[in-house]
């Protein structure tokens, strides 16, 4: 499957159509039509069917999309059939309530260690893990075969962490520290930047009506 | 001003000139070209251009934008001359560390009280706070002069306290429940969706490249 042109505007749709699929799944509804699957998740039908045909389809014209096979093909094409181990760096408050959510790990997303600059917090225990110092990042992920780092520290440290990481061959960063960071094509980027979401949501107050 | 048209595109960028905005500012630089801040950026000055026009402009051909005017009048924009107080729902690992991240109140968003089904974990202190049972939220709403309801409760009792929160007119809610909200358009809604954005990471290895 070619999965190079597809647009960023529906790779970001496909974990919204998984969580509604698993819902349904769960639910024990072993098929939905497009129509139907539109009502539920307030997007049109056609948009539906045309986010599918970047990957062949999945459908059944008149007849249906069989639940669980869109939702194992979606999970394939997010790559969710393989496990990602991970490291957090930065042991704060959010680095903790990420490293405690147990969830992540039912999807496939394993956390192998905990690091910090700090070494006063080295040595503490999160969960299963004692917090490393960040000397330690570069040989731990290659040793433990680390796709995924997770930067929960400030913006003035991590600009230059995400560069090591670089270096150490990771593939991909989910950056929560409040920066954009510079990196190679190569390696996956995800920014949650928690401060410009609730700016937007100041502007929804002030503006009076609902943006998602 | 005449906010009511502006595409939630642009009010997505605006969080963004602002934090590159406070940089400059922190470094002392008084003005910026469009240019010097496109490549700062890394967007087209004509974007920029386009994005600024939508509030009048805010420049001045061949002479640059005023740090600090721009960055007040985008503040302006997002509301963020304004105090809003907020309560967390759910007292777990999440909620405790948005209650402890004290950022947030710099920006004018001021935690006033934590919330949570659970009997067990009331009388727990979060920071400065007691912990709360949800019993209390309405008339602790109505009291404290709450604008903003931060949900980091299951996706299971999600849409029922936002509708309970609709019900108490709160004018805000920052959903990191994993479920579609389903509230009147009059209720500013800011989804964070951190399993999402960890599939979205993991597509993103799958396919080896960066998206943003």
């Amino acid at each position: 499957m070619d999965d190079k042109n597809i647009s960023h505007a529906v790779i970001t749709r496909l974990p919204r159509y998984y969580r509604y699929l698993g819902d349904l799944k769960d639910k024990g509804i072993e098929r939905i039509s497009s129509q139907d699957l539109s009502k539920l998740m307030k997007v049109t039908a056609s948009q539906i069917r045309q986010d599918f045909n970047n990957f062949g389809g999945f459908g059944q014209q008149g007849y249906g999309y069989n639940v669980q096979y869109l939702y194992d093909e979606i999970a394939k094409i997010l790559g969710l059939n393989e496990k990602h181990n991970l490291v957090i760096i930065g042991a704060g408050n959010l680095g903790q309530a990420l490293a405690n959510y147990v969830n992540f790990e039912r999807r496939g997303f394993i956390v192998k260690g905990v690091f910090d600059s700090n070494r006063e917090l080295c040595q503490r225990k999160i969960r299963d893990f004692y917090v490393q110092h960040v000397d330690k990042l570069e040989s731990f992920i290659k040793e433990n075969n680390v796709d995924i780092a997770v930067l929960t520290i400030p913006k003035e440290g991590a600009v230059k962490t995400a560069e090591i990481l670089a270096g150490c061959g990771i593939k991909a960063i989910w950056n929560f520290a409040h920066v954009d960071l510079n990196l190679p094509d190569s390696i996956a980027v995800e920014n949650v930047h928690l401060s410009d979401s609730l700016m937007k949501l100041s502007y929804g107050i002030v503006n009076k009506k609902q943006h998602k």
